[in-house]
């Protein structure tokens, strides 16, 4: 199998693991930065990897109407397109329909939409954002679900999640169908390490034979590995439901979705308690689209194990900065003169070389440094955060940790999350 | 002296050398990014140092609006203040309140303008140009001259040409009398190399006159240094006189100005060779705000030691890339699925590692990581193309390379080249 996870230390609910996909392993809890459109917004690629980025999110809906899948399929892939040799994960481009296209129609079928670009129509359902997911071949891809909106009436939401688990069902099938078809295992690529391994094994039943064969052989070892997504809303009967059936489906890892979507952090925190205490220990648990410095923190405390949000970066390009000493608002005059560094228990390249004076002036002059220096310090921050957490349950601290928040870094407040970056 | 030229090699009229500043040394002929508000725009300090930058222009007419010359002199002047520690230059403003300004009004004193930012009322003259310039402290720095418009009368230009001389040298006055006052000899740096060694050669006249003549000893080995511009419109006779009566007033370098306004390109090249015969051989000559590829060579091969234009930061912000095999509108559908580097013949980290489809994908979704890379590796286009006249210099090939200008990069055409990235 390509997807493997394994729990390397536990600590209270939480846990530090690590699992493995075809373009490498990654360590968690782990923190995914937003790369919509196979970019995070102005950061070059060696940059993301000097900051130890381990995996990538891209979203479907938009690399799908731009540059389109199959342009990121003839060119290999989401890796080789962006050039990053290191995992990447997609969403289902399900909430991007829900909350960035005009005119959405849901049915059974599928969604129904049009293009924010230009109002040109477009369909997706779960066969169609599988196809769309495998064709741009990131590790990780998600199963078509609807993102309930919130506030929703008990019936409205127990309707979506029935309707989440029928489109999870059809996508897991159409997977399973067509998983083989995945730009890194196409006929450009016949020595794949499955089709060598099982030609020296011998097995030969004909040349059309082998051919399926080693197709097969190679789909088992170097696929995607496709996740399923719990919803239910705010009502904890549902997120319980939804688990346990999603669980039924039998996916390599689960996603929890539809939070942070305007509800209040306790009843948030609620339903990631509800869904985890159905989730298996052995399957890694994906929280979307959160969170502030502080929350992915108490999240990995409450067992996620990976989790994304544009905050870091989007935060970073209107000048809102996460520092040790709490977030700094840099177009503050006060800064204007301020020789220091942003943070001064960070590390980062951003922190080590210029002033709060020099990153104050560049974001009032309006240059594209400031987005680019200041983007590169908050996902530092996010980043070694994510490490810190991981090294503290190896160590067994993490519970006292969080019930004294000053021996991690984030001081949070409630941020609406949002899942690409526009 | 702080500011020394050397020549090292002669080829017809182009000349390879090196000069020394308070920040470092300079090999010429050097091409000088434009960095207007103290960035390049979109691209890293540590990404310059990789790219071979040497050394940088700095708008004094932007950085005195923003943040201002007290800011900055209050940091330690432009290095410190944009952690870059290598050698800057600094131009007067003057053309930037011709080209920028609203409502500017030239008098005998200086000129009256109105800020492009916010309207308010300003005021250049050549003392407070130049004290704006001692306060930000860049290594060179420019006389304040008048850029004569394009077209001209002769009786306009002369007129202007003399008024350019009277303010070179008025320039140079208040120059001498407070080079002292740079940031870098300021009090916060009591051990600056000069007073060391003046100290242990005991040069002692009671405690005023040691520190005076400390001060002094610092100046000499450390100011910066003011170099003289030539004008004279399109009138070679003219430029003649601007460029000899310049040369009495004696400055360490020469820049060529008020070219590349809008004239055809014999023209510039006949009133740089007219000026150039008028300036001396042990100096080094800046010709201002040009140019594409092509004339950067041509120019070296005319006897031109610095370069510094906006082109090749603002055309890669606008999608046009200088390659090897020539202009390059990354844009164009044609690059949607090219798998091949930007430009097969660079060895820069873009080259290294993207596709022109994934280059065209950045640009066509309007992405911020299109601009920082396109400038990376249009810099670096130029910077090797300068680099790559050098080594032919030394050789004695240069002659002949733009004779044949297949053996050179750069395929040019005329573009109106500007002074400061807005």
């Amino acid at each position: 199998m390509s997807f493997r996870f394994q729990i390397e230390a536990r600590d209270g609910n939480a846990r530090a693991g690590r699992f493995f996909t075809p373009h490498g392993e990654v360590e968690t809890p782990v923190f995914m930065p937003v790369g919509t459109v196979g970019t995070v917004k102005g950061v070059p690629q060696d940059t993301l990897e000097d900051l130890g980025v381990q995996i990538l999110l891209n979203n479907t809906y938009h690399l799908y109407l731009r540059p389109g899948v199959e342009t990121v399929r003839s060119l290999g892939g989401v890796q080789k397109f962006m050039s990053w040799d290191r995992p990447i994960l997609t969403d289902s481009g399900g909430f991007q329909v829900f909350s960035l296209s005009d005119l959405r129609k849901v049915t059974e079928d599928g969604v129904a939409f049009r293009s924010h670009l230009d109002g040109s129509s477009h369909f997706f359902s779960p066969e169609s954002s599988i196809a769309a997911q495998i064709g741009l071949g990131a590790d990780i891809i998600m199963a078509f679900d609807e993102c309930t909106e919130h506030p929703a009436e008990y019936a409205r939401t127990k309707d979506s999640m029935e309707l989440t688990l029928r489109w999870a069902a059809r996508s897991k099938q159409y997977f399973e169908a067509h998983k083989h078809e995945v730009p890194w295992l196409s006929d450009r690529n016949p020595n794949a390490a499955g089709i060598t391994e099982l030609s020296s094994r011998g097995a030969l039943q004909g040349d059309e034979g082998s051919a399926f064969s080693a197709r097969q052989s190679a789909a088992d070892r170097q696929t995607q590995a496709l996740f399923g997504i719990v919803q239910g809303g705010m009502f904890a009967d549902l997120r319980r439901e939804s688990a346990q059936r999603t669980v039924e489906l039998d996916f390599p890892g689960y996603a929890i979705g539809g939070l942070s979507v305007g509800e209040p952090r306790p009843m948030t925190h609620e339903m990631v308690d509800t869904a985890i205490r159905f989730l298996p220990q052995d399957k890694p648990r994906y929280l979307m689209g959160v969170g502030t410095p502080e929350e992915i923190v108490h999240y990995a405390a409450q067992g996620i194990d990976m989790m994304d949000c544009v905050l870091p970066t989007r935060a970073a390009r209107h000048g809102l900065l996460f520092t040790s000493e709490g977030r700094l608002t840099i177009k503050n005059a006060r800064y204007a003169t301020d020789e220091g560094p942003l943070d001064p228990a960070c590390g980062c390249k951003v922190c080590a070389r210029y002033s709060r004076a020099y990153l104050r002036h560049l974001y009032a002059s309006n240059e594209l440094l400031a987005q680019v220096l200041n983007t590169i310090h908050n996902l530092a921050y996010y980043l070694e955060t994510m490490r810190q957490v991981r090294r503290t349950i190896i160590r067994g601290d993490l519970t006292d940790s969080v019930h004294r928040p000053a021996t991690l870094p984030g001081a949070g407040s409630d941020t609406e999350a949002q899942r690409s970056e526009t």
